[in-house]
């Protein structure tokens, strides 16, 4: 068959995207033919807009269409906390908790020396401007995986001598888990961070 | 958190598409985020030049960017046969098997009184026009499912008394499967479509 060029040079941008097959792409790219001329022309324009308005704040480094962020510059915030997290999707999922009122700083990755993921590649600098006699505490979110906790080691060494409280949140088993299931690296520190109830 | 518009936008219009989700929505609009500005506008103009410039072929109703599209302008493909199929993904399909060197024709659905769609909204007229001395033989490739066989019965109806030879795509077991694991259904079929070897 003769191929359509641009057909398949839609297929292949969405192959190009990440979690899309060859199946996906091609399912999505027919979607797109038979769609509204107006409702590609927005999904196009939406694209675009995103890319050009979105950035990075200048202060805790999460995506923005404002400098600094929402966050940053909201006085219903607590600025006295900061908790930090690797990505700019971890402050999406820390506000759908509706409990943290603090502020975040991103740092946009966590150490990796196979990666060759340094210091330097990450927002740890600024993490350590941020640090004044306004912060109380900084709360290390990062992944507990080997490269977060890595992180978390690294920066708690960093923090510490500057007097500030620095913690760590809680490993542990998921709500709604079973106990059956759960791997032994976890279920070990379910049982060594075990509270007085 | 109060949310980026323009990102909450762009994770809606990736939500519409077939096949992805909340989360493959979020995914990708990330992505998107991380992405060149070069690579966006490349995507964003992808998407509008495949829908400005691919329409239907006014012969056989594939989807093209020339009128008549490739096959049906091709000297190299059989013009005494006609493959009727639901769709353009099916034209693709077949030209996958590289053995059927006729002409399409492409019905854009199939018969199903449920969904409102009778004879009128399908290429069915333009089918019946296309048919005459030339043609030898149409080979109805829809789909084997309900709708599919339902609309193959009312085609060869309609086309047998044209005098073309009306010929139906097998049904039974796919290669490599297991006899097993088939389906009563399909296990009859392939029992009543049973040939001397």
């Amino acid at each position: 068959m003769q191929y359509i060029e641009s057909l398949s040079q839609l297929i292949e941008q969405f192959r190009s995207l990440p979690g899309i097959g060859a199946k996906s792409a091609t399912r999505l790219a027919y979607h797109i033919l038979k769609m509204d001329k107006a409702e590609v022309e927005k999904l196009s324009k939406i694209l675009l807009t995103a890319k050009e308005t979105i950035g990075y704040c200048s202060v805790c480094f999460n995506l923005t269409d404002k400098d600094p962020c929402y966050i940053c510059s909201s006085e219903e915030r607590d600025s006295t906390t900061l908790c930090v997290v690797e990505d700019p999707k971890d402050v999406a999922a820390m506000e759908r908790t509706r409990e943290y009122k603090g502020l975040y700083h991103i740092l946009h990755g966590s150490l990796s020396p196979l990666e060759g993921i340094g210091p330097n590649e990450l927002k740890i600098k600024e993490l350590l401007a941020r640090i004044n006699e306004d912060i109380s505490e900084v709360i290390i979110a990062t992944n507990p995986d080997v490269e977060g906790e890595a992180t978390s080691m690294y920066l708690s060494r960093l923090l510490k001598p500057l007097g500030v409280r620095v913690t760590r949140i809680a490993h542990g088993l998921p709500m709604g888990s079973d106990l059956e299931y759960a791997d032994e690296v976890t279920l070990l520190k379910a049982l060594e961070n075990r509270r007085e109830i």
